[in-house]
């Protein structure tokens, strides 16, 4: 059967309808509202042309409650903390980097996979624990955030009112900014040509990652981690010293049989996750 | 039902009987033979004169290969890597501190829970992982070492291979060492009284905790964070700054729920969970 599958951003929202077996079947994109009512009516016009019957999945960037799917936490769409949209438009919410592991379970790099943790490399860096098979969404809807795991403690404050989180090396921005490139893009362009400071960026971004993931690894010693988001186009400049690193950190039996992988499924991990959560609803 | 319960320690191993409801009826105790020959044959003769229809259960000190009950890895009882006690016992082997967390599960501090980590913090700092109500041991059989989570990437070296491990800063030795004390009983007592030096010890053990449990808080979201070990008996020396730390780094969402806790079932925490892994087999 056929899914309709949303991807609420803080700019835009994607749709998709979503064939039996992941395959995207068509697509459409509008600008995010900000008034969480407009983008519900929004998110059901887009749908509207495609199958009424059909089972419905939307991922969003924001933390949502388990069992009541309310979002309870989302910087970039503040308007929308404290709604259900999930109600309104018959379906199923999910945090959008978990939607993204779901994808990637479902169609991409974690297929078969038991234990994983996905990493969303992006403007921030997002995440998704796979524990046994089974989505953990923790108790209050906001696992798998390993951006704001510290990993200098003392280091520059976040956001989030830590210091020296992961995302403050690992995101795409933080390596352009780093790089003082334009974006994430130009700084792995530069750094491929060896440009010193945007191979530095990245030196900085995959050490980061290889000292969190250790860590990660000796606690919850999965199978997989997958690196999604902007950034994971640039695995081949981050693998080196994020597996060196890693090696280095974790125990050996963490590590025996980890694979490090990037994602598969780009920027449409979420729209197939939301589609894989609405089927299996 | 009653079960057979044993704790194989890098000293001694001791045994029990439990009863249906987690209570230990009886108990004895012995050297740990270095030779796991003589190991097994010492279990099985302290378990002859309880019920022989009895279900057993075992835990030791190191990580056990998920499926096959292989010790892979023992620190503190080397000869005993690469064998497989459960063959011979008829018995479930787990890792010492899942013990402690099927164990503190069962009858403890974390009755009811469906998510947490335990965190045994004795010579080093060992770990457990409860996941929508399962024991989770990992992929290969190490899932849990929050012990060995770097709170400082550029900290003093630790005998994992890694620098600035939370075991470093938090475990009972640790803490007697930054102390100047012959144990961490003493510099409890010490503390206690006001005395400067192992004061300061527990705060630096208590931020540590703090800023390694804030990570963890984000990245697993459980309900529950329960301190086990002989360290937790200081758990009033320890709160203050770790829930500070905690809430200051960790996301509102992730902590406004969560509880920390001190184990409840001290030293026998092991058995009991061995019992319940017998009796639940």
């Amino acid at each position: 059967m056929n899914a309709l599958a949303a991807d609420v951003g803080g700019t835009s929202i994607r749709v998709a309808l979503v064939d039996a077996s992941g395959g995207i079947l068509e697509r459409d994109e509008a600008a995010t509202p900000q008034d969480p009512r407009e983008g519900v009516a929004r998110i059901a016009s887009l749908w509207r042309r495609w199958d009424a019957a059909a089972p419905r999945g939307l991922v969003i960037a924001g933390a949502i409650r388990p069992g009541t799917g309310e979002i309870t936490q989302s910087p970039n769409l503040r308007p929308w903390e404290g709604t259900c949209p999930g109600a309104e438009l018959g379906c199923v919410v999910h945090n959008d980097a978990n939607g993204a592991l779901l994808g990637e379970c479902w169609t991409g790099a974690l297929q078969g996979c038991r234990s994983a943790l996905m990493l969303t490399l992006g403007t921030g860096v997002g995440g998704g624990l796979l524990m046994g098979g089974t989505l953990w969404e923790g108790a209050t809807g906001c696992a798998g955030e390993a951006g704001h795991l510290s990993v200098h403690p003392d280091g520059p404050p976040c956001g989030c009112g830590s210091r020296g989180c992961l995302e403050l090396y690992a995101s795409a921005n933080a390596v352009a900014k780093a790089a003082g490139t334009r974006d994430a893009k130009e700084a792995s362009d530069l750094a491929r040509l060896g440009e010193p400071r945007s191979r530095g960026a990245f030196e900085r971004a995959a050490e980061a990652l290889g000292i969190a993931l250790a860590g990660l690894a000796n606690v919850l010693n999965p199978e997989v981690f997958c690196l999604g988001g902007g950034l994971s186009n640039s695995f081949d400049l981050l693998r080196p010293t994020l597996l060196r690193t890693l090696r280095e950190r974790a125990f050996h039996l963490a590590t025996e049989s980890l694979r490090v992988l990037p994602a598969r499924l780009g920027g449409d991990a979420g729209l197939v996750g939301a589609a894989w959560a609405a089927a299996h609803a």
